[in-house]
């Protein structure tokens, strides 16, 4: 579904992911290979793509902007783990392979989860040491890891999970679903475009740009996630269909119904067009991975 | 057990342990609720006095280190609703309360864990951003903030959950042993006076002399707390007795036997006591705190 764009960045990304794990003691190699195990092999990276994308939009050397690229997916890998133990969604397949906790167990994998979001933060911190000579460019990344911590925590990833859990089996208003999609799916999107566009040293009428661009494709991409439950091959998706409907969860085709859910998809599609149209062929990767991520479902 | 210095920086970490978490959502208040729950009430913040004394050692002000104790409690908070869960060491009971998962569930224990470890460091992102006219303090926070992620993360706090977890049941060398104590237990405490000491701007001496500190009561810290689940009181201490013996845990008393853990406590409070003893009473609170704990279990 991707363009070569994408898959330019995408493969930077694949190529140096594991580049900056911390170097972890034979003794506790365990860690290291159940990180290793969800990090590797699968995945669409698009959150750190969408890091790079953001950054070289921004006319910056990508390759100065590879850590926080790699500390997103580190998180979102992070998420992905947590979220799969049996105490939240017990899935057991994840990007075509056993879950996490399948294979490590449940401890491991927990541990897994912990081992990654702190490593995500060390990555960057240990990053910005490199840059005590150059305060300016410190500070952008100091902004840039900032917006990731944010999109990450208690006002963005972690409560729009909250927020999923407590709606399952209940009967959710349309503002409750945004909520929890703008938290659990958009947040870590806009904090990608927003910390690509920090360390860039973009200007105000970019960054928002970025930012109101991402917060449609965020939920958007969650449009397709759910109706790709609904009706997805599961040999494609490389995860379970119908896990949101067994565990009665709130979904744009729950409330809305699978025909408006696409409605909604469109107009957000267009939306996030409409935004970035006004750079012409400069917002060329933006405007095709947003026409890109509506087709997945159809 | 505790002496009025330490009591003096306690009550200042309690007083505003809670002022530093994000402003979060009505819509996820359970995520809120259940953060606070394990914050509060009990816990005998050594990690964040640890980082307020280094930092007062230095003859710096206390008050803007606060950021970092804060959130230096907020990771030492996560790694026990973690640890407690039933896939970990499966406790019902800490500080004298049900556990989080007890209170709230599982999933949102684990969430809340994740919250917690993701605040620790939007706070310190956070602090960062009131220091971008002061290159030199910003410098010093960017390097604290490096600190705690490194005791945190794989070189430090988890990779010694994994090891502890692995060794269980296990015939364990001394040395494993230490790796596992220095990990899971003193390398955040060395990442606290590091931080402390990092945030006042020591000279490098004050930085070594308070690393090596606090690594023998990293240790010994460890000990007692091995001891205590031997034969502490239930009462006093807030967790269940037993349960190490229970869960074939490599521990000091399992190694090296009762007496001999005794004599290695020791041993290390007394090295702990040299180390700083040329700063004769300048050192006071450091050489007080070594005396204490080891007192903790006599």
């Amino acid at each position: 579904m991707l363009n070569e764009d994408y898959l330019r960045l995408k493969t930077f990304v694949d190529d140096h992911l594991l580049d900056f794990l911390p170097d972890i003691d034979q003794k506790s190699i365990t860690l290291y290979d159940s990180m290793r195990y969800s990090l590797v092999d699968g995945g669409k990276r698009i959150r750190p793509v969408l890091l790079l994308a953001a950054c070289e939009f921004c006319n910056f050397d990508i390759k100065l902007a590879l850590p926080y690229a790699c500390a997103i997916e580190y998180i979102h890998t992070y998420s992905l783990i947590h979220d799969d133990l049996p105490a939240m969604d017990d899935d057991d397949l994840r990007r075509g392979k056993p879950t996490n906790h399948k294979v490590f167990g449940e401890d491991i994998a927990i541990l897994a989860g912990d081992g990654l979001l702190s490593s995500a933060f060390e990555v960057m911190m240990k990053d910005m040491l490199l840059y005590f000579d150059n305060p300016d460019m410190l500070k952008r990344r100091v902004r840039a890891a900032y917006e990731i911590s944010k999109g990450a925590g208690c006002r963005g990833m972690v409560s729009g999970q909250i927020a999923d859990i407590e709606a399952c089996g209940k009967d959710c208003s349309k503002e409750f679903l945004d909520y929890i999609h703008l938290n659990k799916t958009a947040a870590l999107m806009i904090s990608a475009v927003r910390a690509g566009a920090y360390i860039a040293g973009a200007d105000h009428d970019r960054l928002m740009d970025l930012t109101n661009y991402a917060e449609c494709i965020g939920l958007a991409f969650q449009i397709v996630d759910d109706l790709l439950d609904v009706d997805g091959d599961e040999s494609v998706t490389g995860k379970r269909s119908g896990k949101d409907k067994a565990l009665k969860k709130c979904t744009f085709p729950s409330i809305y119904g699978y025909d408006e859910s696409l409605k909604r998809l469109d107009e957000l599609t267009n939306r996030a067009i409409e935004i970035l149209s006004p750079y012409y062929d400069e917002a060329d990767f933006f405007i095709n991975l947003a026409k890109d991520l509506a087709k997945r479902v159809k």
